[in-house]
């Protein structure tokens, strides 16, 4: 694949990342994150307003794109057909960074307690934010609840395949895949 | 229903929880809940090393009881009879306190960023465990994750309602009833 090359936002959420994963979240200052991508402190506040929104700035746009996905799927859509069109609207938007940056993050999830809970409190959100989607659409509430739960495994089981090779496919087509796996299980339950 | 009379280590909790609920977990003082509770603070570290482990304490004890049930129901048992096992061991050490000090707790965590980042945590732990002991009893994959998370989702439901009424239902009988929801559910996917 063809190398990315990343602008000052995306080099600063980089640089996060690998000194949370070498030092810890807490004792990383965000002077160290700024010399570490390569620009000043001013550029990292015209970017972030601190440490934590540096994280979790891109969590609040996923789970908008998921619930405006379930949301706006047409009203014959199935619970999971519109959970389908909610993880496909969140998929598009990952590329080539989200990509390189997952080993990574994972290395400084495993190595924190304190991101271990905010990324536990996130995957929450994200499910809460799907099952409220899909009740406003008038799903029964165990529908809602299973159908928002599978999404949220079909979207970490596609990102984790995903982010562990580094071939052509795409996000939304691991994450589809895996929904999909998911479905055939759920017919099989007794 | 008979009141309960709570013991040392019962009144430290419920304490706790109260001043979290009132004044942030953060600012709550070891000193704070053992006079709340009315013992001293020699009394409280006879039972929990700190604060934080005052509300994990239960937290390890249930993940046990729940992967002990999964792993010891007969081996014939399909995956959602081995969850229902493990549903009902835990939900079995569950009595009035639990049911008493749960709105409480509901309070509190609603209160603290802190405690829902923790929380999240011990839901995605609890998850997890029943994930690995399904995957111990040679379950496959997709099954394993999906019948984790109805075990989990089940829980959380029938503690919900458990804890949300006082009538002489148990713990166990509304948790299983949720998991008999949710697995009606499962079949109507598509």
């Amino acid at each position: 694949m063809a190398r990315w090359q990343p602008g000052a936002r995306e080099r600063l959420v980089m640089a996060a990342v690998d000194l949370f994963a070498e030092h810890g979240y807490d004792t990383t200052t965000v002077a160290q994150i700024a010399e570490r991508a390569g620009v000043t402190k001013s550029t990292f506040f015209r970017h972030f307003p601190d440490k934590r929104e540096l994280l979790v700035a891109g969590q609040d746009a996923l789970s908008t794109l998921l619930t405006e996905g379930i949301t706006e799927a047409p009203a014959a859509a199935t619970p999971l057909e519109a959970v389908a069109a909610g993880l496909e609207r969140a998929a598009n938007t990952m590329g080539p960074m989200n990509r390189e940056l997952a080993p990574r993050l994972k290395a400084a999830i495993a190595a924190s307690t304190e991101l271990q809970e905010r990324d536990a409190l996130k995957s929450v959100g994200l499910g809460r934010a799907m099952t409220e989607a899909l009740l406003s659409r008038g799903t029964p509430a165990p529908i809602a609840h299973l159908a928002a739960e599978l999404g949220l495994l079909a979207f970490k089981q596609g990102f984790e395949s995903w982010t562990a090779v580094d071939d052509d496919s795409t996000l939304s087509q691991r994450t589809l895949a895996a929904l999909d796996d998911l479905k055939a299980a759920a017919t099989t339950l007794s």
